[in-house]
């Protein structure tokens, strides 16, 4: 791609040779003649000098320092997403049904879409338009999935789930598993049947081996745009909202809503029954164990410290009640017998 | 189902009319006629009067303020699954094995049970009566699925696992993998061969991507009754006690024994070679580091807090030894220059 | 196998009958004869008097106190494991393609690896010598594995990712998926496209269910020996440092580097962009955000309490800092009005 053409169909200030051409993207460090870099993190400012990419995007305050040509954009980062997805689309593919795949009559399969090596499409199903079905998925009865939604291999589409249009699926995810629904009666548990579904909104991508359960009665929802990295847990009745992400290893427990435009970090756990705001930051590792109504930055875990100075503070925390207790009386000035400060 | 059958099918007493049918459970907010709904937290309480379903199910202290048809049952969480259960049963299914699976010579795979597309059953496995294995399942050898038990689809059982009966399997678990085992040695790793297995009880629930790893000579054991929900990691030579719930995303480490009747919260982590006894609670997110001899509610982990005030109270925490100890000098009345209290 | 063979073999001093022989391994406690026991972890020293094992391996501290034949060795457990591997060997295979699999024209299979039952192998990629594919693998195009590793069922290699040799790979796990890469832009995300790789080193072991994720640009290495167990997320661009152990559901958040011979326990958690250097070990449960640039021991979490007496403790914790500042005042001999100590 000429590097005139990336500015106006991205909307970048070109600073360099319009006719200079580019086939792939690398790091600042890595680059040669014909890549093209980023700069989004100041923290990588350095390498910028000495870069041999053939152009940068970059913003305006950091331009100056290029050597090379520039695309000056305000937002970099996003612009380089959308650069290095047109030089590197995914592979295409035709339409059809690999010959030891499984589809069921009563499936509904768009001439357009590819059914993958292995995969199950059973009847009362709905395949769209451009779908890609990479090798292993199992779509059970009543399923659908949207137009250009791509399930990389291995997926499981649970009964009656429903995927929306460009969606991405990675390997090992579970869409529609019962939730974790377990009457208590007598010392035992009677399961209690998961009866709806997963609606899945528009342009969301799900991580490997994550899962999202299917409702107790109504759906469980995850609204458009939202993003979700592996290994994260979403129990039955959740609600996330449009354009929100959520980091690897994190649950969100069973009725809990979550608002939009929140960014859920890496391992936090959200309690059931919660609502979460729209605008709501929640830093990694940390436990929500109430609901959220005012957007901002919440955070809850403490961070690593040599182990043996750790454990003595983790042994007063132990006793921090009766030391607050003890502070209350120094305060008071009484003695060390009184104890009735509660 | 006429409500006279189901209060005298399920211990309730009726108050309404007894020749009322209803033929699908819903939510008091979402039921329309027909609809069968159920009242046992009481902050839905509200949402009693409004409702438009058909007969409610609810306990006898709430049963004055129900103006449909009430089934009145002193747990009507528990009553509400049996009944959801019946009214909206799983697909029934035949016996047989589809024509994608495979079915390795010497695996004796009852006539009643279905082995669906793409399973793999291999030789010396047994397959019990009316079992069903939803599609992909990997069955390998030796590995044994009791009576009226149930893979959804993509389960794994390794070699020589055995399963107890009336089971339920989600999408993606995994049992009998190998434990982690690894004997240091010069800076290196050699790996412990994991030769037991694992045994499954009866009635067991896993969840999606769960794994349950085998015992290093051993067998690891899950009693019956118990429920896991998804993600949870069993590692080797754990013994779950019957009628145990384990919720997502908690592990359980090697050589760890959980009572019976216990709970298990949601991102627990249990250290290995300790014994939790039976009847306790663990709540949301906490880490278990020592054996528990007492029944009992246990817990451990700070909640969220606005960041900037979590990270006063977390900067505080890293000095929190220091800070007891001059607490201990003022109770002490001694200067600040006195540093001898360990 | 007889005892003296053993010895000479493994480097054991041997104290009892020569021409005994074994051919399994059993505890202490179940041994019967004909079994190899070890005795490593002093905690079960009182099982030695009463074993009915042919023979024990243990270290010349512990010697005496064997009634029975002894293997006596340095480093008892690493021996032992040595031991049984030899005793119960994985199943041999012979070399073929399952008729259930589909290999595309274009992949290069060595005649000696054997592709399991609904195993999908890509064009382009390449299988090496005595590789074991279990049921349901799927290894994309361009991908590769070494000599002699061996993927237990239904693991995903996605495109271009490359296996070392002698390496164990458990169902489930996911090598390769996309990185969490998302550029937020004007309330929305654009997906940054994930186009390294992920390179693994020889003798590595990964568990169920877990993932390894692909480089944003360049690749997310694994080096040789590391281990890790179940339920782990290793984010993209990361780097683990040969023979380095990762315990279960641990995660290791993007472009972080691990150094060599770390120990990262159970459900750790290390944000991203950080260095941990070599000979780190990070205790169970621990959140490590910012690097580490010593060796030696951290920790971070706080353990089980009661649950009424952790939440007074956790309820002070909410005002640690106002707790720290009293103190100060009370060593200032201020007054409790003041409130000027930040």
């Amino acid at each position: 791609m000429r590097l005139a053409e990336l500015a106006v169909r991205f909307g970048c200030e070109l600073r360099g040779d319009p006719e200079a051409d580019v086939d792939r993207v690398a790091t600042l460090q890595d680059a040669a003649a014909g890549s093209l870099a980023f700069l989004a993190n100041p923290r990588y400012r350095r390498h910028l000098a000495a870069t041999r990419a053939t152009a940068v995007i970059l913003d305006a305050s950091l331009a100056d320092e290029c050597r090379v040509a520039a695309l000056v954009h305000p937002n970099p980062y996003a612009t380089y997403a959308r650069i290095a997805a047109l030089l590197h689309p995914p592979p295409a593919f035709a339409g059809g049904v690999h010959a030891a795949a499984v589809v069921e009559p009563g499936a509904r399969v768009d001439p357009s879409a590819w059914v993958g090596a292995g995969c199950f499409v059973a009847g009362g199903s709905r395949i769209a338009a451009r779908v890609f079905l990479g090798p292993g998925c199992v779509v059970l009865a009543g399923a659908s999935v949207g137009d250009d939604t791509r399930l990389v291999a291995k997926v499981v589409l649970c009964h009656d789930v429903r995927i929306g249009a460009r969606c991405l699926l990675h390997p090992g995810s579970v869409i529609g598993a019962d939730g974790f629904g377990q009457a208590p009666d007598a010392g035992r548990y009677v399961k209690v049947p998961q009866l709806g579904a997963v609606v899945i909104g528009d342009d969301v991508e799900i991580g490997a081996n994550t899962n999202v359960d299917r409702g107790t009665i109504g759906d469980t929802v995850i609204e458009e745009g939202v993003r979700i990295d592996n290994q994260v847990q979403i129990g039955h009745n959740v609600r996330v909202g449009a354009h929100t992400v959520i980091a690897g290893c994190a649950g969100i427990s069973g009725s809990t809503s979550v608002g939009r435009r929140c960014v859920i970090a890496g391992m936090v756990g959200i309690a059931g029954h919660l609502t979460i705001c729209d605008d709501v930051v929640v830093t990694g590792r940390t436990m929500v164990s109430s609901s959220i109504h005012q957007p901002g930055m919440y955070s809850g875990t403490l961070h690593a410290q040599e182990t043996r100075r750790f454990r003595r503070n983790a042994a007063r925390f132990q006793k921090l009640d009766e030391l607050a207790k003890r502070v209350r009386r120094l305060e008071r000035g009484d003695g060390e017998g009184n104890d009735d400060d509660g």
